[in-house]
């Protein structure tokens, strides 16, 4: 690789921690660039003009092509390791978890999070703190149904630690500051406990 | 391949449609095998065990496996194809475009059309109808993302049609069914007609 990749991020955000988690797992050097988005940093014309259009991080700068999206941002770093599965169902199966992540999990977990551990309920709009309830019957379900697989097997797909791992430990490991009783699936522990002990792990304050 | 791959479906969605069009266009043969979520069929105790647990359609089985979420199953079929860049960037940047799919653009189109086109306002809950002025404003904001591209380009990655360009399409040329007025972005249409154009297309009604 000739230059550093650039992450455009918000440090807390578990979205912009996989990818540096990705990026550690695999001794690759980025740069970090930081952005404020409870100060709307990431919704400015120029960063909506020269980043991403969509004024969402994280996005991965490769040179002078930007990468919105952190699933596709991990997609790139990772592609070529082990971190990807050569097999055709396990790269398919794996990108099946990394949209699960986005679909049915994120939006339930890293929202609830975000609303009461950065933004505080008591700041809420009303129609936010109307979803609460549906995010938290969603999120459970997304928590149960990782639970079910983890019961099974070590990792999300075949033997060995994937994106499907690293991108769904981002928010999932936190889930307790939206609220969510990790207690309640063992199995999630036991894997969340295997991820940490990966070697080049880091964690998400760093 | 050994066996013909089996498509768990409800027809009219437009995630199960993308992987119809995917297989057409490599021309793949598929098994079809329907349910009607309108009457709960994908929520029963032996599709939650034997095909999804997460309950939705699509599900692409090839063989004695399962693999769930739409954008997964077409990267399956077209994996090898070059409906799938080769080149590492644009492989990432066209699953960039899928995760923003299922983000920004599946949540609020398809759920509109699914509202409105076949649930019946009439019918939607409370909880629902106060949602429809925010899908729609996130809905227009995915289309004029959508459009600042196809302006530029006849593509949304490099110069061949890809998967991003197939997943964002199955939504994006039946959203007026939601109420979303294609006509506000002229280089949507010239876009849905490049698609159409594909050797091998198939519309979603068949």
């Amino acid at each position: 690789m000739t230059e550093t990749p650039i992450l455009h991020e918000y440090a807390p955000s578990g979205n912009c921690y996989k990818i540096r988690l990705t990026a550690a797992l695999l001794g690759q050097p980025i740069e970090r660039r930081p952005y404020d988005i409870l100060r709307g940093e990431t919704r400015t014309e120029d960063f909506l003009a020269s980043v991403n259009a969509n004024g969402r991080i994280p996005v991965l700068q490769i040179g002078a092509r930007f990468l919105p999206e952190s699933n596709a941002a991990c997609h790139w770093l990772a592609d070529g390791s082990p971190l990807i599965p050569a097999d055709r169902f396990d790269h398919a199966d794996m990108l099946r978890w990394m949209f699960f992540e986005q679909y049915s999990h994120e939006p339930n977990i890293a929202t609830l999070r975000f609303w009461l551990a950065f933004v505080g309920e008591a700041t809420l709009s009303a129609d936010q703190r109307a979803q609460i309830g549906a995010k938290r019957t969603a999120g459970e379900a997304a928590l149960a149904l990782m639970a079910g697989e983890l019961e099974r097997r070590d990792w999300l797909v075949g033997a060995a630690p994937s994106l499907a791992d690293i991108c769904l430990f981002a928010y999932t490991h936190v889930a307790g500051e939206g609220g969510f009783d990790l207690a309640r699936w063992p199995a999630i522990g036991r894997w969340i406990d295997r991820v940490k002990a990966l070697p080049g792990y880091v964690p998400i304050e760093d």
